[in-house]
């Protein structure tokens, strides 16, 4: 078995419960969803939930796993069956602190067209780095769309590559930051330049999106000002 | 008049009764809409609430009926008069054990239009099976919409056949399901898999939805983890 | 000056306050739109809120005004200066007992376009009936938009007709009944239903919305059952 | 360093700061967005919160800035760094005294697409005078999309010229007013409006939007009236 990365702190384990529940606050989440983080003491250890609704989480329901998906100290606990698409892409990507994992209905759209999301504005200035779609019928064929083992997980950590976004077909979409709220404030407002491209692609005509350049320095100031979000979200959860 | 299947435990009650609070609470249903199970200890008796807006339905307002849709023990409760609409399909399908029946906007859009509902992700794998729709014109003409009568209530069960949900033209939607929360599951998540479908057919070209193979083995793992969101929304209403 | 049609009990005054509120709590009313009755005691004196945000009516903001809208014993209190539309239906449609005012937007969409609404499903039957479109412009040109005199009540109620329901062209809606409940479930079921047929139209193809006659049978269920819904209705804003 | 425009009584900073937690509450604002209004004892400087998620601002977190935006008294304070927004509006529009900046999506939608925003019912007439459109690249390149400098500021104020409301390209919107309230309606029924067009223009045909001067004149009822709306969203957040 092995070894724990060591004692968490008590007041990550609660960021990281509250993620949850601020993603259910905000819309993101419904009964399901889940949010991770990396280990801070051991890079190849990452802390998820054990399975529970995400709105239910509180800092005791904290597990630690390996890469592999192996509970350090289950103590009778289970964890998510799709822990595989965060083990896989902590490991895939060392960048990578904190992961979202949400089955948004309108950016669910997005992943079953052929129409690529954009960044609709500078709130979600971080997809205008492209937003890969995995399709599990590509590598797996008929499946019923879990990503449930590793391969699986290894499989959309490819599509996804260096993105901070990436949709899952007739599933969801990952969220991935190098910090907790930043991986927080990108799920959220996936979801809301989702909508907004939705309403612009019906008015027609070409869209007036953040091209890559704007893009990547607008992302900037997202992640120097998220504080500022984070402290609101948080207080309403707790 | 026919005998009573028994008296049935408080908890199952309880759950029943919170079937409609839940479904009201993920805004499925509205100021109407039903909610019926199998008598537990009887297959030919159902228990539904009398004639009550869902939200506000307890456990003392469950009433037994049988198949003719005749109360057992009235003691001057009123039942849903669409509460045929339950018994036939009770009848029809043994291996269901739980209907509901809701009204939900998104999901009447498809039942007035020629496009087909579809299975948009993988909490919606139930309909890739095919979700027919119910035309009470087809058999009674010009009507009130009403599923009043034997009839009526054994046409729309016919049409239904060996499905999990079917829409009425004009009117709603039926859910079944062999287990209480499933039942719940599939009326919630018909509902945002139709929001999702009139996004993605909005942004145009094919839809990369579930198909039935897919479909049937995604919803395996829906009817087993059911009870994580289950017991969210539980919660919520009590 | 006008007599009184003498006083009013005190439960019809809270339910006609309950009914502003209640239009609010389903999302029909925001911070505008307003509610009346016709005096039960006085055919030619009608009862409605002194100018107040509807979600803050309470029984004691009942004003009464004869046809002309006067009010009868203002004590210092002003009415809506839109009154003159409530006025004027109430004097052209003796059979009616309430009326609403609403600037729903779903349902203003269809006042601005030449697209009309018809009834989705059996909640919203009474549309089957037609929904005719006030343009204020025809008879007053340009104008501030408010029905601020008789003249221009009178001329909505005429396009009204014998209809339950007209569009007010870059405004709102009336909906008017024979009874304060049914006026209630009118005006939120319209917009129910305009919520569908966006969706509904946008699936193209024909659109089987029930005919006139489906509705003039469907709409007698409404008026019946109406109760069981404004209990529910009632109860969440006392 | 600019001298104070001298104190600022406690009703004007409490109504201040309750701007910006109505337009939470009514949807505009999320965790972002900000209100501004002229120092009511001196024409060259302004006040609006330091930087906070506006759910949480009340009237200590009120600032004053000069029109270069240096803080009077920060007390280590910080302000928005988009305060140049504000300040080279008030600088250029002396008829404003409040501004509201929102990133509203259904009203980025039209800042991303060619299709003008109209003026869909009397709540929005302030909109028939026209809603310009800044895209920040035609003077500055490739940007943040920030509104961060005194020149970009400048650069919107003269693209919003004498208009109530502009968009900013892939970024949000602003409305001003000369009054606090009004400021606020404003921003509330752009939304709206914006809500209502993408529902009309999918309805197909020419929309019987507000002409210029039926907006002209309809606005001036709103700017009468605005107290009755004010009353209640001040209430609700009180």
């Amino acid at each position: 078995m092995s070894k724990s990365g060591g004692p968490v702190d008590r007041a990550t384990l609660e960021d990281l419960a509250a993620a949850s529940r601020i993603l259910v606050d905000q819309g993101v989440f419904d009964s399901a969803g889940h949010f991770s983080m990396r280990h801070p003491g051991h890079p190849e250890r990452f802390l998820m939930s054990r399975s529970l609704a995400p709105q239910m989480i509180t800092a005791d329901d904290i597990m630690e796993f390996d890469f592999d998906c192996n509970a350090i100290d289950a103590r009778g606990r289970n964890g998510f069956i799709e822990r595989y698409l965060h083990g896989e892409i902590f490991r895939a990507r060392p960048d990578v602190l904190a992961i979202a994992h949400s089955h948004s209905p309108s950016v669910i759209a997005f992943g079953l067209s052929n129409a690529p999301m954009r960044a609709m504005y500078h709130n979600a200035a971080f997809l205008a780095a492209g937003v890969p779609v995995f399709d599990i019928r590509e590598k797996f064929g008929t499946t019923d769309i879990v990503i449930n083992t590793a391969a699986k997980g290894a499989a959309l950590a490819e599509v996804l590559a260096d993105k901070p976004v990436a949709l899952l077909r007739a599933h969801g979409m990952v969220a991935v930051a190098s910090s907790l709220p930043v991986a927080v404030f990108r799920a959220i407002f996936t979801v809301t330049s989702a909508n907004i491209q939705h309403q612009a692609l019906a008015l027609g005509g070409p869209l007036a999106a953040l091209d890559a350049e704007e893009g990547r320095i607008a992302d900037l100031i997202n992640v120097q000002t998220v504080g500022r979000a984070w402290d609101l979200w948080k207080q309403r959860v707790t």
